[in-house]
């Protein structure tokens, strides 16, 4: 089977990160030109610029352009949260047939390549030769089968940074810190708060993931411990926490068409903890809620150089697997070949395997019920890459 | 008149910053050696450090951890929030007379510059001589008389820098988000946002300032019309909005030493502003509330080299001043020669200049209810440095 002849278009679809455009320009860039590949376009908005035909030339783009692009945050197609309904996805494939599209490439997460599966189901049911891969991104690296995805490390490292922070800050003016982090379904984003840890009394002391049911009464035995043994106490708190039943303790009732609860851009859940400790332990504790809000997908700077070599990569690997001829449809995995020298490989996995199903962290890089395990360092550590150190004195006594 | 001849104690007092510990190292560098100074000894957590007799001696450490001391930021001697009351002066002031301290520098905001001249007022009234010299910080920016204040440059780059990320994040997913910036008093903080505009529909498009009264109705027009405008809308908050009566709209009832209600480490004020929009606009309106956290004053790396720079000097001028003889007490201030080439000179001025008041924005500052002026960009552009240019598509048609 050959490379199928045709126009491509590219869309960016869930919640942007520091690097999705990496994976943007290295689509643009490698199938420009490609066999069998004619014009290279953008979509608006991911799947509703589709719809709408709201389509931009990527193909005229300087190279200047596109690497500036490349370095920017945020999604510089736009991105969109939609799941599209069976007639919608009808409706696309018939505005490709229209354009002789015969490429889709969609950068996202497991919603987006659970939109790209079904697109495909009806495109090979109806015929229509369409080579369709989803080029994996989010920041809550929960997808399954890639060894880590696209977006992670820079979001990590933002947040590694932030606790790095919170250490010199915390120690300075002493009491709790609570420091709600991003992810709905698992726990990688907080876990990596770990990154943070340089002298043995630094924080997070304590760090909660929705891979464990989250008791209040725990939570605060646990808290008033560490802040009875160090006059401090520094929480990673996923914002997906939940209780035995699985009720989230940050329950809100914003719902978007995935059925994803809103759980980001509000306060609530740290405030709601912050009481929790005073009422308990008093309220003469220093206790200050942080919720790390959309800098951890977007704050200019702090993007990691491993992460934004490998989404560019993942946006090269996916057109070579499109054009390449041996599959039409497939999502692009990272598997990691060794971490001492770090390295991976890119793979073309099936797009059923990636989709809808998020990826919890696995047992063994959990330690308890308020830590990581050492084996998660390792995995984490080359994603982020080097962190500053940050220095203390060395407290000489005055004689 | 000569320099005093004795031991240096060096204080950190209030929030700390990017660069408070530029100041300490300048103090210290400047300190050793100097005419007249004996050991230099640091005091922990400030003027109670000095009370329970914690001091360490700053004199042992070697220039590698001054120096990477100095890059790091909160307070490397550890901070307090405390208001002495006058026993507790006098305590003080028995202290250094029996350790033969002779000069006390403190590192701090209008509340440190309070406690020094209180001190100073005692050692005055007792015939106990004591340089005594307050180093300005504060993220605040709302010190009296100096120009700006060693701490704000690089706080205000960080919440320009997040400001940037979130107008490239809200133009991929639009909608209207909030973002909530520290500065109880002052708008300083908050108006520093206004750099992120790079991009002719760039946020932030709604900048709300303490100088200002904030008015509910006023502001949900405010954010109906850019959103019928532009599709996404982003406003900039202070912490400190009130009303026209002068009630905070994020009351709360925890109140420091000084009389200081707490704003930060909570997402109330965002949360409460998120639901006044959805019942006046609807609940299908995307609104997003972020409150910015302790990473304004601690993120590492967002620190702004003139800012950094500056803090140095400013702690080496204070004890040039101290040792020079002319005056036994003072604060520093930057004085701004020039905006083009950027320059500025470090004076002694009155401890009781900058004492206890804090110093709003200038009417010039400010432009109508909801903006900052071009004279407020001018002033602040060099004191955060070169920002990085975020890129956009150029969105050429699709023929």
């Amino acid at each position: 089977m050959g490379a199928v002849r045709g126009n491509v278009v590219i869309g960016q679809s869930g919640g942007p990160t520091h690097v999705i455009n990496q994976s943007l320009v290295g689509v643009v860039e490698a199938a420009i030109g490609a066999p069998g590949v004619g014009a290279v376009w953008g979509a608006l908005h991911g799947v509703k610029g589709v719809l709408e035909e709201r389509f931009i030339d990527l193909g005229r783009e300087s190279k200047a352009t596109l690497e500036a692009v490349a370095q920017t945050p945020g999604a510089a197609l736009r991105s969109v949260r939609k799941k599209p309904t069976r007639e919608e996805c009808e409706r696309a494939l018939e505005v490709f047939a229209r354009r002789n599209v015969r490429y889709f490439f969609y950068i996202g997460g497991n919603d987006s390549a659970e939109t790209a599966h079904i697109l495909n189901e009806l495109a090979v049911a109806k015929g229509y030769e369409l080579a369709l891969f989803h080029v994996p991104k989010t920041i809550d690296n929960d997808l399954r089968v890639t060894d880590h995805c696209p977006g992670y490390g820079s979001a990590a490292r933002y947040v590694a940074l932030s606790f790095l922070g919170d250490n010199v800050d915390v120690r300075s003016l002493p009491g709790v810190k609570l420091n709600v982090v991003m992810g709905r379904n698992a726990g990688w984003l907080t876990a990596a708060s770990a990154l943070a840890r340089q002298h043995a009394d630094d924080g997070p002391h304590l760090i909660y993931l929705p891979e464990r049911n989250f008791s209040v009464e725990r939570f605060v035995a646990d808290v008033a411990a560490v802040q009875a043994r160090l006059g401090r106490c520094i929480c990673a708190i996923s914002e997906g926490i939940h209780n035995e039943r699985g009720e989230l303790i940050a329950a809100s009732n914003e719902v978007d068409s995935h059925g994803n609860v809103q759980l980001s851009g509000s306060g609530a859940l740290g405030d709601r903890l912050s009481a929790t400790l005073k009422a308990h332990l008093g309220d003469k504790l220093r206790v200050r809620a942080d919720t790390f809000g959309y800098a951890q997908r977007s704050f200019p700077g702090a993007a990691s150089e491993v992460d934004a070599r490998e989404a560019r990569e993942a946006g090269r690997a996916a057109v070579r697997a499109a054009t390449g001829g041996e599959h039409l449809n497939g999502s692009i995995a990272l598997l990691r070949n060794s971490n001492a020298p770090y390295s991976v490989r890119y793979e073309r996995v099936e797009l059923r395997s990636v989709a809808r199903e998020t990826r919890p962290m696995e047992a063994d890089l959990i330690r308890g019920d308020n830590d990581v395990s050492p084996a998660f360092l390792d995995y984490v550590r080359p994603l982020v890459g080097e962190l500053p150190q940050l220095a203390r004195l060395s407290d000489f006594p005055v004689s």
